[in-house]
């Protein structure tokens, strides 16, 4: 039975690997978990209830493009974005720092004040502020809500990174003070420093201080390489408090998520599965296809997904490339949907195999793979 | 139950507007009757299964396209296009003549060998003799074919279209020929003559010398008035074989279809729901809503689908309208949907209205709505 308490258990370890749940008063959340990512308001080219049956327990949503488009007002009027977009899914939005870094310009960073920014759309000036993202995340009446961090491009440059976290830290705070008392909602902090294990641990023993239902790892898949990626995970997930959800921001690719979930991380997001969807390539348990590729115009067989929905598997490869050789919309509305299915049954398998104590065989397996 | 030969019924008439039923062995036809439009092997940001759901009943694809891209071999060696898009209802394929006109480069008429022409997408020649079009057709596995036409411009040069017409008669007698004996598949004319009445006739008399499945009236919806149009109707259907279904190609507009009906057409197809469907344009009983339109910004209003397929009436227009204007995939997916099922709506409309004796009264109170 749903609690309307936001809560998380831990079910089992095995390893770093863990298996959990996370309850919302929307539905529960089976970690290991992938959050489709519907940056506006819609999970691009995916119908909602198609979405729901894919076996997605949670979607992410963006508070910066949000707010610049089509604003908090319109999602705000009708209760928030569950209703303006239809979905009965529990929403986590994420909070505007990685936005503000990667997309908007002429960003300047002041401790009091917040962001101030441009829109990448139409040059508006916007300024965020901790508190006013938490407003907005509020206003969108999203489930689980980010902290305001700063998020510095890459850099090796400690001092830049340093000063970061510091920074971070007094906005997690204020972030905190105004998320106030909402036993349905969770707040979760967000952990920076780079590829430096110490500021990470820093940055981390300043947020568990503060006190978060949940603790993100920010600021990778940023461009670092995957092995620079683990070392941080390496490094880190074992100082996070063992009774809430560890999320990885941004990530990744199968076997980033095999990686992660091997050193003891529970959710994930990422428009991989989503953005690949719309440029031809298809996710397999046989790895990865292009489907642009001219050797499958001679292909008749199916990119065999086991799934039923939407019989997606009665498609060519013929005749998907095809499609997408012709700019057709529903080239992306089939590999969309094919590719957060097979994320989903990542999830499934990943967790099943935790629970089995297969996890390692499954890693193993399909590591180099998918 | 459904016999493996074509047949047309006619149930009722009411005026000039007919109530009919077209048998083929993939499934009947209810008349009169709307096509949507499946140019390259799928109907623009459908799933078919949704397109099904819609109430359509039979879909029209296009044999220029086709064979230009993904080219006939690869429809052909799956067993047509059923197959290849997994489309399970009956099929009608235009003959390429239009297109030939209105999109490639460098046409040349040949009576011989037919139109000579370079493709719209990468200039590549092409020749399409009467015999190959209908070889083509053949090919695909269209249940309902063509025959090639030439197809001129709109022009007021009566000697223009004479000429055409003749030409146009002796391609029809190599059509037929070519098309053989084929009870599952049916072989349609195309009546030319411009906005000319007595050319119009002479088309039609040269068809019918020659003896088809049924009656489709070509060129028109190339730049005319609603108002010539329905002259030109006026001037020809009552001349049409009563026991043959008579179809309007790429015609129209929800009023041009209550005109045509009310003189006698039976089928319809047009890209007008699909298109408009991606430019932001709503059907709706109550007139066509451009949600692009700033203020649906402040609508929570639903489009007033009355629907249940895929819930498409729980969208806000302000929703719809944000996801207009950020270029949103589902944007088109929504009001394609919509738009096809209010064309399907209308159709079941109008033959309810001429099986109760109320389709004047109907043609009345929506002619200047919808």
């Amino acid at each position: 039975m749903l609690s309307d308490k936001f809560s998380f258990k831990l079910l089992k370890e095995t390893g770093s690997a863990r298996l959990g749940k996370i309850n919302t008063h929307r539905g529960n959340i089976d970690t290991p978990a992938f959050m489709p990512v519907g940056t506006q308001a819609t999970v691009k080219s995916v119908f909602i209830e198609d979405l729901m049956a894919t076996g997605s327990q949670i979607i992410l949503s963006n508070t910066y493009h949000l707010m610049i488009r089509p604003g908090v007002e319109r999602i705000k009027r009708v209760g928030g974005l569950h209703n303006f977009m239809k979905c009965k899914l529990p929403i986590l939005t994420d909070s505007g720092g990685f936005q503000i870094m990667s997309l908007s310009k002429l960003v300047q960073i002041n401790e009091d004040e917040g962001a101030i920014f441009n829109s990448h759309i139409d040059g508006k000036k916007f300024i965020l502020s901790p508190e006013q993202s938490i407003k907005i995340q509020k206003d969108i009446n999203s489930d689980i809500i980010m902290v305001l961090d700063e998020c510095p491009k890459m850099t090796k440059n400690k001092k830049v990174v340093s000063e970061s976290i510091n920074l971070s830290a007094k906005w997690a705070k204020r972030s905190k003070r105004e998320f106030g008392e909402n036993p349905k909602k969770a707040l979760f902090g967000i952990v920076q420093g780079g590829i430096f294990d110490d500021l990470r641990i820093e940055s981390l023993e300043n947020l568990k201080k503060i006190g978060f239902d949940g603790y993100a790892i920010g600021g990778l898949a940023v461009g670092e390489t995957q092995e620079q990626m683990f070392k941080v995970l390496d490094g880190i997930t074992n100082h996070m408090p063992k009774n809430k959800p560890r999320y990885l921001m941004g990530v990744g690719t199968p076997s980033d998520i095999l990686g992660a979930v091997k050193r003891g991380v529970d959710m994930f997001d990422c428009v991989m599965p989503t953005r690949s969807g719309r440029t031809g390539l298809a996710f397999t348990w046989d790895g990865r296809l292009n489907l642009k590729n001219a050797k499958y115009q001679k292909d008749d067989t199916p990119i065999n997904n086991k799934t039923q929905l939407r019989d997606l598997n009665m498609y060519s490869k013929s005749y998907i490339n095809h499609l997408i050789t012709s700019n057709e919309i529903l080239a992306s509305m089939i590999l969309t949907l094919n590719n957060i299915i097979f994320y989903q049954e990542l999830m499934l398998k990943i967790r099943e195999s935790i629970k089995n104590n297969t996890f390692n065989d499954f890693y193993n397996k399909y590591y180099n793979i998918i």
